[in-house]
């Protein structure tokens, strides 16, 4: 019986929480605000967040542990054996929404779930691990999409040479837009159910993903951040921003399921951009910078 | 073998939309456009709408016909003798999403389905109705719910006095986002599988739901268009609409399978409102008008 040491896990999720609004509220010089909540069924999180900041007009950096005596049938239906144990989830997520037009929208999840070896049973804890993170610019800068893919690929690289094809491949699958014909944005990387090379490699392969956030995404906010917009390409920001609604509400399936089984309506929500528009089958000009992002919303190879 | 006058039934949806146009042109003094779109594989339909109106901000009355030469086992799951029939389906559906914050936001939808008897084969053509209407307003005016749901009763009573109660009691059920415990608005009717009375007493009460439509909402917004109102009304809209959204999004049986089964998605999203916006945990103050809402928004007797 082997078990899986959750508070190291803990222990990275939380700093990387830490790190990251660190460093957002230094890069944006506003102060997140905390919304620490509990969940009666067990656990609980603490939200860090931001609403009508200059540098980010919405955003959420989220951590939550929640666990359970029981684990229902319904949410271990490919792993029948695995009903009746004792479970817990842990996680950072976070989604970003920039006010500048031109500086994009970003989102990254690092996450472990872990059923219990029963007591007096000869078998072991079972794990796995999921994250990712993605980006979803509203102009296409080709250096953009590259540097992100190229720190993804670098983050993945030194666990295995096939990680970062198979994970950006994942990724260019899951955040489509199916009754849009387009990805989300330029993707990034995307995984779930890791643990077959161990509790080590996989949990030291999650760090790498989440450690990868920062360079992989602030270096883009300062490129972009100064970039004077008008409220033409705000509209256009709103516009797509409704094409992110679409996709977590109607796709995401870490969103339908909080919503369905009781999570936490707020949290999973805090996605939402601060607004969005709909117009009817707008297209944007021939050979307009907004036109030019459709060629960015189809798998291309980046890094 | 009974064959199903598909023509009348084409004949007075076409008329409910171009009187439904005719009216909502009138009361706003602005034209609608017209889009008329094919749909590959049998059947089309007009778009009739209008975007950033003065009366109405972004509003849509479709009619769509679209037809197959053999019903999928999906689409017939719980009819599974249908499966290859040839079949038609046809309807009207509207959403209005009025500028001004004190006139609600409202929806309508009469639809009809048919599979074929087929040739040589000892059996009926299968028809069934469904539809309804119902209301979303962002300030809590007694009068408006119960001037609706009256409406409503009226419709329907006629056919007999058990419709109006449980087509009510189905409108508050479906319009429900479970995530918010909240209702979509205040209700109306909503009805499905109709057919038992049989075609020509089913295609009646059809009629009388959509013919309810302009009485039942029209005295509304006069009574309410020239309601001043300033940013603050319109911020909360806006928040409101997003819950609209996360209904259609989340909830709306018809939008799910639209968009998964390769409907036309603009038709489809002309439900969206023209923007929307999210704040994290925000609740109106106390006492206030933004606060009474709430009230509104679980199931109550209207008429």
């Amino acid at each position: 019986m082997s078990a899986v040491p959750v508070s190291d896990v803990h222990a990275y999720l939380t700093g990387l929480q830490d790190n990251i609004v660190q460093a957002l509220e230094q890069a944006g010089g506003e102060s997140f605000r905390t919304d620490t909540w509990q969940r009666p069924e067990g656990g609980g999180g603490v939200s860090r967040l931001i609403e009508g900041g200059q540098l980010l007009e919405r955003a959420g950096v989220l951590f939550s542990h929640v666990h359970g005596t029981r684990l229902p049938p319904s949410a271990s239906a490919h792993r029948p054996e695995l009903a009746g144990r004792s479970w817990q989830a842990m996680g950072v997520s976070l989604v970003l929404h920039p006010r500048n037009p031109y500086v994009p929208t970003t989102h990254m999840n690092v996450r472990m779930f872990v059923a219990a070896a029963r007591p007096g049973h000869d078998e072991n804890d079972v794990f796995w691990f999921g994250g990712g993170l993605d980006l979803t610019p509203y102009y296409a800068f080709e250096d953009d999409a590259r540097h992100f893919h190229q720190v993804c690929r670098a983050a993945l690289d030194p666990h295995g040479a096939a990680y970062y094809p198979q994970y950006k491949r994942w990724c260019d699958e899951y955040f489509y837009l199916k009754h849009r014909q387009e990805m989300r944005g330029v993707g990034g990387v995307f995984f779930d159910d890791l643990n077959e090379p161990g509790f080590d490699a996989s949990f030291a392969l999650l760090r790498s993903v989440g450690d990868a956030f920062l360079p992989a995404y602030l270096p883009i906010v300062q490129r972009r951040r100064d970039t004077p917009y008008t409220q033409a390409q705000r509209d256009f920001q709103a516009y797509r921003r409704g094409r992110y609604v679409e996709f977590n509400l109607v796709f995401d399936r870490g969103t339908l399921f909080g919503l369905q089984s009781g999570g936490r309506t707020e949290s999973i929500l805090l996605s939402m951009p601060p607004m969005a528009q709909w117009r009817y089958d707008w297209q944007p000009a021939a050979g307009s910078p907004e036109a030019a992002l459709a060629g960015f919303l189809q798998p291309r190879d980046w890094a």
